[in-house]
């Protein structure tokens, strides 16, 4: 009761009659029916993401990789596994919605061929070839009407550059950086710090709880939103 | 309280003044620093193997890959997270024990090379080198004075033949074969149904809960201890 009372001061409305959708954790490639490719991410971003912007009054759809996490209040849960399933989910999803954001850490490759069966130990070394994923955020923000479209770019160095080359790149409204090499904070931390980037503009978000920084978030994906939609008045 | 009194029915005391070491779980094998290769093993069975052998008296070291799962009553319990990792700790915990139980789901391979920066996303295929994994089991059996070994093989077809190959190539005490392609029973499920393969004998346990099975295979592998055991009277 008191977690909802807290809810309720950052209750702010800026998202309300907006459908939001977000993708989180990781996606699992399997290799065969028992060994899989995933990544660190725990999802905890993405969760903290879907309670924000439910708090700032949107309607939230939050497809989830295989993650150990409670659904936030108010959200729509969609579960996947890998990413292709996560970039069907998104498509599906996103068809009415106004914002997407991609806080999934999507595998960049999976294997090119899933065995059937598990596969035997034989020789010393085997060689497995990767083929590229879709690029979801990507995908959903080329689309002819896309909705305001947030990535994501986890990186261990060049983190500026790099996210401003996505940025650009995936045609995005906004990217939220952080270096995940810096312990204490990203992959499975509780705590993050991020730099944000839009087209002409960035801001720095100091350490903070996920939650915290969620509501940081979502406050700045508003007022972006809001400058980059034609006014209906 | 109810589940204390439970265990002490079950309280044998056949494995008392013996000195258990039970892997279990995954392993983990790192990519580079954001990604890994893993597979699906709950720790489950590991984990009840300890619980039914702390029952029966045994002191017990559980070593563990990454789960989602709290150690029984009365088990020292050592976390890795890749099969180098815990080919160490078991050879370590192993040094004086008299029954060695390797139910942790061992990855066979690893990447042969972890980037120590995150692998960009780049080409539309790439080619993955891994490396076969030491093989913990037939390492701790070929010891020259080892303990009485338990192996486990998860297999998805011609689960027999390849159980009873692996039992005399590792020259193990016992192996405990299931079936993982069977839905219902193995991986993540809390039911389970093995064979048990021992040098000149066989048994089937039925679908039972993976805490039954547990107290079931400790029961087979104290018997089959003594038996096997120079008599000191």
């Amino acid at each position: 009761a008191i977690a909802e009372l807290l809810a309720q001061q950052f209750d702010t409305g800026q998202l309300s009659g907006k459908h939001v959708v977000i993708t989180a954790g990781p996606t699992r490639e399997a290799l065969d029916p028992v060994r899989y490719i995933s990544n660190h991410s725990s999802g905890k971003m993405g969760f903290a993401l879907a309670q924000a912007a439910a708090e700032a009054g949107a309607r939230v759809t939050l497809i989830s990789g295989p993650v150990n996490l409670p659904t936030p209040p108010q959200c729509e849960r969609i579960d996947v596994i890998s990413a292709d399933d996560m970039l069907q989910a998104a498509e599906h999803a996103t068809s009415d919605c106004d914002v997407f954001i991609a806080a999934a850490a999507v595998a960049d490759y999976r294997p090119a061929n899933i065995a059937e069966q598990k596969i035997k130990k034989s020789g010393e070394h085997i060689t497995l070839t990767l083929t590229k994923n879709p690029d979801i955020v990507a995908t959903i923000a080329g689309q002819p009407t896309p909705p305001f479209c947030v990535g994501f770019a986890a990186e261990t160095q060049h983190l500026g550059e790099h996210a401003q080359c996505k940025l650009q790149r995936k045609r995005l409204d906004m990217i939220v950086a952080n270096d995940v090499s810096q312990p204490g904070i990203g992959f499975n931390s509780d705590d993050n710090a991020v730099s944000v980037f839009w087209p002409g503009g960035k801001q720095q978000l100091a350490q903070a709880s996920k939650q915290q920084l969620a509501r940081q978030l979502i406050q700045l994906m508003a007022e972006r939103l809001s400058a980059t939609q034609p006014q209906a008045n």
